[in-house]
């Protein structure tokens, strides 16, 4: 079902046609734009309140800037949907977010108008800069360059180093700041505190004004207060002027708050900062999920709410007669609040994703223990470590993807001080349709590789809760190693996951079953593939042994040991990247132990993997059940290895 | 030669002896603990301008405070000599950075006193926040938390971070901003635009005061006048009292600037602040170098000058009879000029290490296309991207060990998006003195396992050149994958080292010598070592080949089938990881095309390895020249592999 746009949206087929309509008609376009929208997700899916946010500053940035030769860096991104549809992409928005289909976010790849790829929060102020540097250098000096950050997104170190470089630059930046108190949760932190403050004082330009004159009517009182004056207008001026906005004393022009909604207050502002040179930043007040009743009610729920009815705002569940396995993350965030319920040491923190990481079960259950620290990857695993130094047990819940933003913190502050925080990286493996920005491909090379640390990840359910309680015990905690445990995005495979907690022994794999010629070592769920990869081979006779290792690092040596000398053809299955990751790690303990045999790694291979159902990306990539049987057949029938 | 310290200084032996000398006493041990630091880092060199800078500050922190009980966090740590030495360190402290004795950093395994290890700046407030949440969930009413941190490092997101989280919490926490306008060399940004302008106007408490004054005498003069009052006082309260300083919007109580070498005035204030609740910040200006002529006239290079005359001032330099081979970064410094003046497209980026990468000469030579953004290594990578968006050559230099800061940016903004950033790697390998917080260990495991990334190592300054030559070439640059070299602190090999540019074919090694046998491949400048390994094996009438094999990623896969046809022992070395590495990445060669050889892969082991020269740490892993003997020989002898 294609869904039809509205009759002036039908006729935008890039912002061209939208910079020939009257400003008068800018309104009937952005309500057939956030119609459109509404449509579309409804029915397709995606994220869904950040756009309508920003459908009336969409309309006026590209109606009052020279897209794409003006350049446009949407932070994030999932924002853009607006972005996409008036830049060419209309006709083809229901393939978003799908397998082959458009990107959930703007894609250098996909269009010119898409200045910037984007994914990850905060970016968008330093590349931005990095442009309208080059555009100096390149002497485009009316060529302008605008970032739209929400103030989720500022709270990341990255926005406030792109922001203190700008300060101190002379380049032609426009920053909005898409304020809408939220990110996927609500916004945290002191920042937000004073946004707040500066929307609901009196606005700041007025009180400037109001300032201003009176100091002109003061100089009428006579000499002493003029004197006072005199003295203090200096230190006023500096105070007021350059100090007393957090923007302003980054040397940004600041300007606003405006009502991010007046599409004609919008057009009119922007047209007159174009004319402004320099670093500077327009406060837009908007609302996420504007226009859509039950989204500006419950924005967390309908940041991506999954398929609705759009007239009755009711969200469509599927129904099933038996009992469904949970979500991963709910495991965790259930098994959390269990084991903190028992152990008081125990502390949660998760940087700005309550809800994605289930870490609001403990937020609600146990309030004083559980941090949201905002969008701040580095600071929640500093935080963490500064915790453990005291003897706090912390679960620090970052997605694999978000923990590349954090590696330094992990490796300098936690693993060379020996101090055992506990990672859960949500999210491993691939993310599904948010694509390639959001694939937690690289974490088992990246993390496997620093001395003090351990991998694990859990098959499935029960020993996910197994790792978990493993790694707050007082054996681990006083063994001076990190613990990392990986497990994907989605759900498990038992519906009753409330097993008893417990210890596994660290390094310890698990032999699934028995099997003839050639070994499948596993890590992680994707292990479940292998069962319906020996119904694929029962037919041909082929009968492979399955090891869940469970422990990237240490690797079950004894296992290995068992393996390498009953077996000489081996398949390692990861959802990662094979290069560096679990089967890389299994190749050097053969060589490193003198063994030898045929081995072939499934996993991610070295290319960026675009989105698309996790199913469907791991077919493409070869470890499906199909992939990893077609592999065993392969060995199975494979030459003797090469002796030189 | 012990130093002998001052007559009060010999009798501290711990914070408590402080304490118990009056007050009066204090600018006395301040003299002693500065000229006690003279005294050795002119013998035993170190770094220098920090500490001198912080003297007075140390003296009174530890004076006023109860550490360790009170927890103190010194930002970065090249400065927290004073504080080795009153916490029980003055009798080993001649030990600074030498192999297994003191650290130049604090670090937890060293001393109570040192609550937390550092190195990489702007991790201290993160740190210090989670000690002092910790306190509160502990029920330690009364512990202080203070964290000393520098103006260089608040640059870098993540102190922004910190205190954004700080400023939402009631925990207790002093930040001491220590302002003396330098990282190790002059620190940039609006930032510090900002602090210079809160220190050269009327500071800010003054002007508050005034302004309240001012308010008090107007309520004189009459209505109307009154009436103004009245209705702007609460927007003033909101502006001056809340907004008027940045680090009052991010709500944590600013007090300063205050002199930091005046020792009365700040046991005066930290005594008083020791009764303030909640986040807190105090502004101290101090000078770098304080108290030593010459260190504070050339900040930057007394930032750790090596020995030198403490009399005199003269840094000693050795003196050769011969052209000596220069400093990698120095090769890499003057190259970038020879190639950015025939390409006008490169342009150069450092985050804060103009003098440590040798930046500066670009920076000089064509300041417009250089620029030094700050301690943001986010930042640097991003605005990097950005300009690369708009054809610009990049060349962005980070340290390896720094650029695990940078991690998700390469991931996420230069590589998902085919940018072809060139990523330059100092100090790649062991550090030397600055021990484990500064190797640079990981940087292969963490790069190569990223999709459109070449990593390459040159072997001495001619393949340093070339690969420079190479990377900025039209046809890597339109070949859309981003380029890293890596390449180790200190000297290379060839004295005469501006040689003719030649491109290099990507993914081709070279094949050193011939041998029989066994082959080492290395990668980089360890590579060099193998000459001597060869001399000690020569006697032995063992002669195995040696490949430079000069990428990790692409590797040179015709190369790679040649040795593993020729070859079945095989030894390969890197300065880095051994895990996931380049030896790593050479037996997923093997495995993939099922060759069979006996491979030893040499490297830094899965341990933190300590500081020392980069020859002992060399030795210590057995990647030494004797080590790589001993490994063919070794292997020379070894039995056949083992066969299932």
């Amino acid at each position: 079902m294609l869904i039809t746009p509205g009759r002036l949206l039908a006729k935008i087929d890039s912002p061209d046609d939208l910079r020939h309509l009257n400003q008068t008609d800018l309104p009937q376009v952005c309500a057939e734009l956030r119609q459109f929208i509404v449509d579309n997700v409804s029915v397709y899916g995606g994220h869904f309140g950040a756009s309508l946010g920003v459908v009336e500053l969409t309309v006026a940035l590209h109606y009052v800037f020279n897209t794409p030769d003006d350049q446009l860096v949407w932070d994030v991104g999932h924002q853009a949907y607006g972005h996409k549809i008036l830049t060419g992409r209309r006709d083809t928005f229901h393939t978003n977010r799908f397998y082959k289909g458009l990107s959930g976010f703007p894609k250098r790849k996909e269009s010119p108008y898409d200045s910037f790829g984007v994914g990850h929060s905060s970016t968008s102020i330093s590349a931005a800069l990095g442009m309208a540097v080059a555009s100096q250098l390149q002497n485009h000096p009316k060529r302008h360059h605008i970032a739209v950050i929400g103030d989720g997104a500022m709270t990341a170190g990255l926005a406030f180093e792109g922001m203190n470089h700008a300060g101190a630059t002379e380049a032609d930046l426009l920053i909005v700041l898409n304020d809408n108190c939220m990110s996927i949760d609500p916004n945290v932190g002191a920042l937000r505190e004073y946004l707040t403050d500066i929307t609901t004082s009196p606005t700041y330009n007025k009180m400037k004004d109001e300032v201003w004159n009176l100091l002109g009517k003061m100089s009428n009182f006579g000499k002493s207060a003029q004197d006072i004056v005199s003295k203090i207008e200096t230190g006023l001026k500096a105070s007021l002027l350059h100090q007393s906005n957090l923007f302003e004393s980054l040397n940004l022009r600041y300007f606003g708050p405006i009502d991010g909604h007046d599409i004609d207050h919008l057009v009119s502002v922007m047209n007159d900062l174009k004319d402004i040179p320099g670093p500077k930043l327009l406060h837009c007040l908007t609302v996420k999920g504007k226009g859509y009743g039950p989204a500006e009610k419950d924005q967390t729920k309908w940041h991506a709410p999954g398929l609705f009815d759009k007239v009755t705002g009711e969200i469509k569940k599927k129904v099933y007669d038996k009992p469904q396995p949970p979500k991963y993350q709910d495991v965790f965030g259930n098994t959390l609040v269990e084991l903190a319920e028992a152990n008081e040491k125990i502390v949660g923190v998760t940087p700005a994703m309550p809800s994605g990481s289930s870490m609001n079960i403990m937020m609600k259950a146990i309030p004083d223990r559980a941090f949201d620290v905002g969008i701040a990857e580095q600071h929640a695993v500093t935080f963490s470590a500064g915790m453990a130094t005291q003897g706090q047990v912390v679960f620090c819940n970052i997605y694999s993807t978000f923990m590349q933003r954090a590696y330094d913190q992990v490796i300098h502050d936690v693993c060379i001080q020996e101090l055992p925080v506990i990672f859960c990286l949500d999210r491993a493996g691939f993310a599904g349709a948010d694509g390639p920005t959001h694939h937690g491909a690289y974490d088992l090379s990246f993390m496997r590789c620093i001395p003090n640390m351990i991998v694990a990840s859990p098959m499935n359910e029960q020993e996910l809760r197994n790792l978990m309680f493993t790694a707050q015990s007082d054996t681990i905690q006083q063994g001076k190693q990190a613990f990392t445990i990986r497990y994907p995005r989605g759900e498990g495979v038992m519906p009753n996951w409330r097993t008893p907690l417990e210890a596994i022994e660290v390094g310890k794999g698990r032999k699934i079953r028995d099997g003839k010629g050639v070994a499948i070592l596993t890590i992680g769920p994707i292990g479940n593939y292998v069962t319906n990869a020996c119904e694929l081979l029962e037919t041909e006779l082929i009968h492979p042994a399955h090891y869940d290792m469970r422990f990237v690092k240490p690797l079950d040596e004894a296992m290995l040991h068992e393996i390498f000398q009953r077996y000489d053809k081996v398949v390692t299955v990861e959802d990662g990247c094979v290069m560096g990751g679990f089967g890389s790690a299994v190749i050097e303990f053969m060589t490193d132990h003198g063994y030898v045999a045929r081995v072939k790694r499934l996993g991610i291979p070295d290319a960026v993997i675009e989105h698309g159902e996790q199913i469907d990306l791991h077919r493409e990539c070869g470890f499906d059940p199909k992939g990893i049987a077609d592999a065993v057949r392969e060995l199975t029938y494979a030459e003797r290895i090469i002796t030189a």
